[in-house]
C-alpha cells in the first residue's frame, strides 16, 4: 500500500497527462480547465487504494479512478448552473466563466469521455464497471433532482434526506472504492462490502459536513460557518429540529428560515440556539456516529489480511477528522 | 423485411411499453413527454431494419434502437436550451415547459438511460454497442459546438460545414445502421460499409434539409420556406454563395444577412435572388446527389441478398423524397 498523498500524486500525475481532444477548443478546455481546479480527489484515491486492498496493483485502477473523477467534475459543472453557483474551488464556474451552452455541453462530454475511459478494460470488466457507473449515474442526477425537490417543499422527513444524499453524494464513494475492487478482480461479495463501507462512510462524512457548517470551527472547516443558514438549506438538523421543538420555536424556525434579508450574524445565532435548545449537536453527532460504525462494521465481512483492514479503519477515521 | 410503416409501428409499440422510472417524477416525467412528442422515428427504424438486413430477427435490436432515440432526444433537450427554441415537433421544450434545470438533468439521465440499454446485450455485443455510441455521442457534442462556434464565426469554410454535420446529423444515421448490424453479427466489413451508407445518406438528407428551407414548397416540406434566412443561418447555400458572388453582391449578403430587423417577405426574396445568380440552387443539387450516390455506391461491397440492396436503395430514395 502507498500512503494517502502517494495515492493521490500518482492520480494526478496520471490526471495531467490524459489528455482530452484540443478541437473544437471551446468544448474542451473547460473540461481542461475544471480537471485541473484544486480538489482533494478522494474518489479517484478511493479507487486507486481499494485496488491495491484487493490485488496489490493500483496502477491497473487508474483509468478507472480517472472516470470517476471526470463523472464527478460532469457532476460540478451541471450542479453549479442549476445551483447559480459563481465560484467553485475558489474559481470562476464553467458557466460564469464562459456561458451556459458551453457549460452543458461541456459537462455532457465529460460524462461521454468518463464511459469512455472504461474501454481501456477487458470485456468483463469493461462491461461490471459500465453497468456499476450508468447505475451510479442515474442515483446522483436522483439524488440531485430530490435536492432541488426539497428546496421547495414544506415538510421533508429525515428518510427522505437521507435517501437524497444517499444518492446524491454516498453511492459515489461507494461506487469509488467498488471500482477498484472490480478491477482487481476481488469476489462479488467484497465488491458489494466494500461499496457499503464507502456507501455509509460517504453518508457519516455528508451528515458531518452539514454539522459542521453550523457547528464547526471556520479555520478547520475551510469555509464560511452558518452558510446553509443563510441559505435556507434544509439539512438534517434543519429536519430535526422542525420535529422536536414546540409549536412557538417551531414558528419561530420557520420565521427565520423564510428570509434571506435578516441580518447575518444574528439569524446564524438565533438559529443555534434554536438547535441547541433541542439537543441537535449530541443528535447528529450520534447519526454521525451511527454511519460511521456502520461503515467500519464492514471491515468485519471482508476477506483481506488485518493489516488491509487497519488501514481502510486509519483512512476512514482520518477523512472523518478531515485530515485528507 | 418489413415495411417502413411495419418497423415504426413496432419500434413505437416498444417505445409504449419502456418505462423509465416514476420517481423523482420531475426528473422523469420531461423523459417520457420528450420521447411522447411525434417524430418520425428514422433513427431507430434504422436499426431495426439494418439488423433484419444482416440477420432477419429485427426485435433482437429494439434496445438497441430505443437507446438511438433515447439520445438523440437527449440532444434535443439540451440543444433546445443552447438554441434558446420554445418549439419542438409543435409542443413546448422541456426547458419551457419546466425549466432551465429540468431540462439539463433530464437530459443527463436520458444519456445515462440510453448506454443501460445496452446492459439488454451479452458482453461482447455490450462492448461493441458502447463503443460506438461513446465515439458517436462525443462526435455529435462536437458537431453541436462547431455549429455553435459557426454562428459566431465570419469565414466558414464548405469543408468546416460539411465537417459540422457530419458529426451533428451524419454520424448518429450510420451508427444507428451500424448498431442493428452490430446485433445482427455482420462481418466488420459489412458493419463498416452500412456505416458509410448511412453517413453519407444522412449528409445528402441534411443538406437538402438546407436546400428545401429555402427553395422547397412550404406544403412539401411541412416547415415554413425562408427559416433559415431569417436566421441568419450559414448553410452550405450561403457559404457557396459567398465564395462565389462579386464584390458588390456579397456587401449586399454581407448586409442582409447582419439585421434581423428587416421585413420578411423582402429578406427572404432578396437572398434567395443572390443565390439564384451564382446557381446555388444547382451547386447545392450536385451536392446533394454527390452524396447520395456515395451512399447507393457502398450497397455493392455489402454481403447481402440483392433484394435486401434492393430494399435499401428504395428506403434511401423514399427518405430523400421525403416520403418517409
Amino acid at each position: 500500500m502507498l500512503t494517502i498523498e502517494e495515492y493521490r500524486s500518482q492520480f494526478l500525475s496520471y490526471l495531467n497527462d490524459f489528455q482530452s481532444p484540443s478541437s473544437p477548443k471551446n468544448l474542451y478546455e473547460p473540461v481542461s480547465y475544471i480537471l485541473g481546479l484544486k480538489g482533494k480527489r478522494v474518489r479517484p484515491i478511493l479507487t486507486l487504494l481499494t485496488c491495491d486492498i484487493f490485488n496489490n496493483k493500483y496502477s491497473d485502477a487508474l483509468d478507472a479512478a480517472l472516470a470517476v473523477e471526470v463523472f464527478h467534475n460532469f457532476s460540478l459543472v451541471h450542479d453549479d448552473i442549476m445551483d447559480e453557483a459563481n465560484i467553485r474551488r475558489g474559481n470562476e464556474t464553467v458557466h460564469k466563466k464562459w456561458d451556459l451552452s458551453t457549460a452543458i455541453l461541456s459537462g455532457d462530454v465529460m460524462l461521454i469521455l468518463a464511459y469512455q475511459l472504461f474501454e481501456n478494460y477487458k470485456g468483463d470488466t469493461f462491461v461490471s464497471l459500465a453497468k456499476l457507473f450508468s447505475k451510479t449515474a442515474i442515483e446522483v442526477c436522483e439524488g440531485q433532482q430530490m435536492d432541488i425537490d426539497f428546496s421547495k417543499k414544506d415538510n421533508v422527513s429525515s428518510e427522505e434526506y437521507l435517501k437524497m444524499i444517499e444518492y446524491k453524494t454516498a453511492v459515489l464513494i461507494g461506487a469509488s472504492m467498488k471500482m477498484g475492487a472490480i478491477v482487481a478482480g476481488a469476489s462479488i461479495k467484497d465488491q458489494n462490502n466494500i461499496f457499503e463501507f464507502g456507501k455509509n462512510l460517504g453518508l457519516a462524512f455528508q451528515i458531518q459536513d452539514d454539522y459542521l457548517d453550523t457547528f464547526g470551527e471556520e479555520e478547520k472547516f475551510g469555509k464560511k460557518i452558518g452558510g446553509d443558514i443563510l441559505e435556507n438549506k434544509k439539512t438534517l438538523l434543519f429536519i430535526k429540529a422542525k420535529q422536536l421543538l414546540n409549536f412557538k420555536e417551531n414558528e419561530k424556525l420557520t420565521e427565520l428560515y423564510s428570509s434571506k434579508l435578516i441580518d447575518d450574524g444574528s439569524k446564524i445565532q438565533d438559529v443555534k440556539n434554536l438547535f441547541e435548545k433541542c439537543n441537535i449537536p449530541e443528535i447528529i453527532t450520534s447519526e454521525i456516529e451511527n454511519f460511521t460504525n456502520i461503515s467500519l462494521k464492514m471491515l468485519d465481512e471482508l476477506q483481506i489480511s488485518c493489516e488491509k483492514k487497519d488501514f481502510l479503519r486509519d483512512f476512514a477515521n482520518s477523512l472523518m477528522k478531515r485530515n485528507i
